[in-house]
């Protein structure tokens, strides 16, 4: 039993034996040179080389480090797999394999996608979500007044942006108070519920508190840079029951583990799998089409691991950036029904303000999800029209 | 009031207005379709560019972030300055200037250069550390004959393999308190100090109980990988007062976030800067001289970062990795006196076994401060005579 790790190593003639010496290196350290019986002593610690399977520029190596070695946690199995390797100059680490036992230390999402449909009660369609824009250095009635927009206009989520910290125009704890208020003043006008994921910082060692006390006050999501803190942290908050909220992961510095050509960690890794192991309900990430984006192999990759058969909960991909409602059949194309929409500038940028900004999102949604091509659905639906009129539509590849 | 980034971006002939728009969309969106009365609520709030400089392939940016735009913790600021300029290509951070306000806030050593030299009673040459090895499978009675004979051969530091968990043949309490008594002992016997630094491992948020218990049972120093956990986590622990014992900042995963040619943080930054920010009192990283090593210029980089004047204490510096007796010279050469010459294979490799091998290396650092050549050391040492016949000796650069 143990962690099976998937390199790519720069290709060499002898990639065998290298394997074999890191194989050795990250676990026992030696192995020829050591007596028969403590061989057998060791065995159970041994690494092993799985495979090598040669590439034009990369060779494909497989290494299995057994549980004996590390406790079940990913500081120490990072630690394991890849603390050394990262030093190496272009080894990727791609994968990690857990066996069923290993796999069962960890949580993946408390809600998932079944839990958010669930709260939200929309099963039929994508959901809409919307980010917060230019609340930095602006007030609660700011705040305020866009939120009571984005529902009016039907969205079914909205984020911090990813970097409102601690301030003291618009306060954690009162944001969290305030928008519990506006949507449930929404729900009871409209019977719509709607998430608020707001942004959990600070120092390491307070984020349960804070979170718990956000639980208190009624909040309904959490937004979390789980790269500034690391997939460990994410997984203590979700296995928290006094925290017991949906959890929002951003992927916010996962450039610097993932994006680099060549090198770290793979996006399909890092920002599917192993954010939904340690609990992500949700993953947002750059979408394909943006001016920030990632490789659309990189952004199918996350998705698939989000929601491929593993007997956790599923998590929902959020792919970000560039998003506007032109876009959505190919938003559903390339992710299927089971995603959220994510939208800021696409939202706010509309001609005619946030609400039909957001009605536009929903109609572009409702009318994709029946195949009805987005100009005909725009024929009813003057935001989308608009929309469609300022940004265009996309031929859906 | 605020930080200050420095960036190499790939060359661009509108490199100006690239950086402005990274400014501004880091913290309040947009600036000039904004109302006047609004920008004079916003400015400040406004990130600016301080310089753009070109350069052949990459141009050095320099963005200042106002304090008011994020909470004074690393993972807020990473966010801030590093959050989604991580995903573009080849967009480096080399270096973060905080200013006085915000740099009080964050600890430094508890420690350092100094307070280490004072548990160790030694002030005149640099300190000799060890590293277990082949631990891992084996017992307790193997962890205790390999400290007794690295202490005898005079080191003053040892540290877990940073791959050595929690695991049932040789438990974190045990190895604690069977260090202590031997170092005790030692200590009784000759009059020398030593540090053990014990890994501390596991999940984020039993850190703190378990490095608690370690200190109640009388460990001297802790190991932590915190790159596996995040500077912040580090910095936590640095602050715990019912810790209260040197932390030796283990490198371990650091080449993915540094290690990248053209992308992510500077090992200056992150295992120099930063390291000693949130509190180690000493920094490992691979040395430039092994075959898991740096580059000479990153490596005498964070070197630098670890000492230089800033008010709080200095951090020692350990390269590691490739590192034997003939080494001794040109690592002061390259470090100064206040370094950790820190050795695995360089110590147990020794024909003679890990009591001479300690002992060769104590000869050429005695040797050295006084700048005697070691081949003439040699004459008077047979420990370190015989290393040189091993591993020989390196013509110092």
């Amino acid at each position: 039993m143990g962690v099976t790790a998937t390199y790519l190593f720069p290709t060499h003639p002898d990639q065998e034996k290298i394997a074999e010496q890191h194989a050795l290196g990250l676990t026992i350290g030696s192995w020829t040179d050591i007596p028969h019986i403590e061989q057998q002593q060791l065995k159970h610690h041994k690494g092993e080389v799985v495979s090598v399977v040669k590439g034009e520029q990369k060779d494909t190596v497989t290494i299995f480090y057994p549980s004996a070695n590390f406790s079940a946690d990913l500081p120490a199995i990072f630690t394991t797999v890849y603390g050394k390797l990262s030093f190496f100059e272009g080894y990727e680490l791609i994968d990690l394999q857990f066996d069923n036992s290993l796999l069962a230390q960890f949580p993946g999402p408390r809600f998932g996608v079944n839990g958010i449909r669930e709260k939200l009660g929309v099963y039929d369609r994508p959901l809409l979500k919307a980010i917060f824009k230019g609340v930095m250095g602006r007030d609660l009635s700011f705040f305020s007044t866009q939120l009571q927009d984005l529902l009016a206009g039907g969205i079914d989520l909205i984020k911090d942006d990813e970097i409102l910290f601690e301030n003291e125009l618009t306060p954690f704890h009162k944001r969290v108070t305030i928008a519990k208020d506006i949507i449930d003043h929404h729900y009871e006008k409209t019977g719509a519920h709607a998430l608020y994921a707001v942004n959990l910082s600070g120092r390491s060692h307070e984020l349960h508190e804070k979170a718990e006390r956000a639980t208190e006050l009624g909040a309904s999501a959490l937004l979390f840079n789980v790269h500034a803190y690391g997939l460990d942290t994410l997984q203590s908050l979700r296995e928290n029951d006094n925290i017991g909220l949906p959890i929002l992961a951003h992927s916010a510095l996962s450039g610097v583990l993932a994006g680099q050509a060549g090198s770290g960690f793979s996006y399909p890794l890092l920002v599917g799998k192993l954010t939904r192991l340690v609990g992500g309900d949700l993953s947002l990430f750059p979408s394909p089409y943006g001016n920030v984006a990632i490789s659309r192999k990189d952004a199918l990759g996350i998705n698939e691991e989000l929601i491929q058969d593993n007997g956790l909960e599923r998590t929902f991909a959020v792919p970000s950036a560039g998003i506007h409602p032109g876009m959505v059949p190919q938003l559903l194309e390339d992710f299927g029904d089971n995603l959220v929409i994510n939208a800021g500038g696409g939202i706010f940028g509309h001609p005619d303000g946030p609400t039909p900004g957001a009605q536009a999102f929903r109609a572009a949604i409702d009318a994709s999800v029946e195949h009805i091509p987005l100009q005909q659905a725009a024929k009813t639906s003057s935001p989308l029209r608009h929309a469609l009129d300022h940004w265009g539509t996309i031929d859906v590849t």
